[in-house]
């Protein structure tokens, strides 16, 4: 057994994107204790960085210690109580994901079901709220990963507040890639994950609770079930200047790593990593349909960041994606679920969101699907794609 | 906002321990993805490893994605159900905190509770657990990081399986740094962290479940009430060969630190890496002796790479532990929960553990002392270390 040496993968599937050099090299800085008081001015500055990138104010503003599923476990044990009613939207994956964690949290669970691939339905999602008044929070994905659709968070949460309801909003895949406005459109506890379109290291989930969150906390009636996620324990070590509690031991490179990739976030500007994300999710679709493939996700539900492709006929999905990561070195995502099979998932995020990264990528696919039968005139995505480049 | 560079300190508390420089760099390895098949090779043999640092063959043995906290929480909400009853052995800080996990999982507790500082007595311990025969659980901690103190879990294990008992034991400072041999023991699920003794990055929590103890899980009446942490969830994803499902996105970059880690652990050998620690711990306890400082365990119950030691009166802790840390860049630990103020716990763990660490912590302790009025020799804690390393 010997030391491990990574390829050099292009990183275009659902995530971890790639990560900036300097990225990296702040994680291999020498280790300091957590509760240093360098570290704690870093940890503050995290704080700051993640309040901007979030488009917040609140003070409850922090990446929990684990990857981006834990930090949606840790808003909803922290929100939900046993036996409290619950609506949970469901248009995919990660949907599921957090109907099975409320479920576990004993909730009774009043599911709006869309179809995987679409955007939930602001009309269905009202006349659910209307039906069921003794409901107190929602919970919704912004951009499902599994699928590619973006729902209307603005319109979600302005609804869901109409019937006083708490919303918590999955913001992995949207983070940093999309505009997202969490004291603007009035979003009570969002999460996120390092490791999209922040370009972080995979394994922290940024988390925000506003005021009127926090307060639904403190007042349960029964204990958060778990210790370690438990919000008003993590804040004690999360804020208070200097004199800090001990909770558990940060990981401490982890948030070098986090610190550096938010840094380069604030550099280039949220706004401006927007317009980036949009512009090459533009040329990449263009490169794709150029190939004669079809989009599985309707143009304005479309997430830029995460493009779901319908996998042509008599393809093989498997292959084509071996072929790709193998002789190629680029990683493309398989459908989850029951888009297994149907579907990749064309990821462009953060780092990995770059003119000559979308265009490697649509080279080498179109040179798979030509080697699977296809017919495609050589270089004609390159063209669409550099057509949208050279207009932008 | 600038880039953070972090002080190159001598970290001698209670935990992260200092990184070897070739962990660091196997951290700044370029990320590749969580299903990538290469990555997956890294993840079995990053099982292989932990198996031998753990002395096991228990195939459930993996990293949990998350700090040694999330580690004891996902041991804990496998084996409780609600209203199960449960033996906790508290003489300490982190007894306490598996109690108070245990108490929010719905555990009806039964507490055998120690002085800090002392080991868990044998005896009370089969007499509590001959008194309440319909318990199936007991969890104590092997080396307790917040009072210095080892108990015997070898005698321990051997009572509670004469009652029928799992065992769950805290090895978070135990783990590669003094004897535990899971196996041979007889421990049926025991959990550790990575930034102690194996000197990995902070932020894992290397776990392993005997057959027994997924047999219980199995067994179980209620779902787990954590999605994140359900072993069995957990496990799909770290096993089954090439085709193993998505859980959620690994902590990769701390996964190919962890990985160098243990590679390093290996090489040394574990019972090499024992004997270092207790060498090391002689000439430490040693040097404090010389000075006229006070050990705060009982010597045949010390744990040799954290080491307690009382705080002579009139000195100022909090001084104390500021100018190490200032003037010297040497981090020790501060006393936790009830012994604040009273001691202090000096690591020396994994690549912390070094003869000439020791002797640069005793030089600046000794100067230090001398500077809050202690007539101490000057020269003497190091030649009282000296003394044992020569006989060594």
């Amino acid at each position: 057994m010997n030391s491990f040496q990574p390829p050099e993968r292009l990183l275009m599937g659902p995530g971890p994107s790639r990560i900036d050099p300097r990225v990296l090299a702040a994680m291999a800085n020498p280790t300091i204790g957590h509760l240093d008081p360098q570290f704690i001015i870093l940890m503050d500055e995290i704080k700051e960085l993640l309040q901007y990138v979030f488009q917040t104010e609140n003070e409850a503003t922090f990446p929990v210690s684990g990857p981006g599923s834990l930090g949606m476990e840790s808003c909803l044990v922290n929100l939900i109580e046993p036996g409290m009613r619950v609506v949970v939207c469901q248009n995919g994956f990660f949907g599921g994901r957090m109907r099975e964690i409320a479920g576990r949290l004993g909730a009774e669970i009043i599911l709006i079901e869309e179809s995987w691939g679409r955007a939930i339905d602001p009309q269905k999602f009202r006349d659910t709220l209307k039906k069921h008044s003794d409901v107190r929070l929602v919970a919704f994905v912004h951009a499902e990963t599994s699928t590619g659709a973006l729902s209307d968070a603005r319109t979600l949460v302005e609804v869901a507040h109409e019937f006083d309801c708490l919303t918590l909003v999955d913001a992995v895949t949207s983070l940093g890639g999309c505009e997202l406005k969490t004291d603007e459109w009035g979003i009570d506890v969002c999460y996120s994950g390092s490791q999209k379109c922040l370009s972080g290291p995979p394994g922290l989930s940024p988390v925000t609770f506003n005021e009127r969150a926090l307060q639904h906390i403190k007042n349960r009636n029964s204990p958060v079930q778990s210790w370690f996620m438990d919000v008003e324990e993590v804040l004690k070590y999360w804020s208070g200047g200097l004199k800090r509690a001990y909770h558990h031991t940060a990981p401490i490179n982890n948030l070098y790593g986090l610190h550096e990739a938010l840094l380069l976030a604030r550099k280039e500007g949220l706004e401006n990593a927007w317009k980036r994300h949009f512009q090459n999710h533009r040329a990449l679709v263009a490169g794709l349909e150029a190939m004669g493939l079809k989009m599985a996700v309707p143009e304005k539900e479309r997430i830029p960041q995460l493009n779901a492709v319908e996998i042509p006929g008599g393809v093989d999905d498997q292959r084509v994606r071996m072929k790709l990561l193998n002789e190629y070195n680029i990683e493309i995502g398989a459908g989850l679920g029951q888009m297994a099979g149907q579907i990749w998932r064309i990821g462009q995020m953060g780092a990995s969101s770059q003119a000559e990264k979308i265009i490697r990528t649509l080279r080498a696919l179109e040179q798979l699907l030509r080697e699977e039968g296809l017919q495609i005139p050589e270089g004609v995505s390159e063209k669409a794609a550099d057509g949208v480049f050279a207009g932008a």
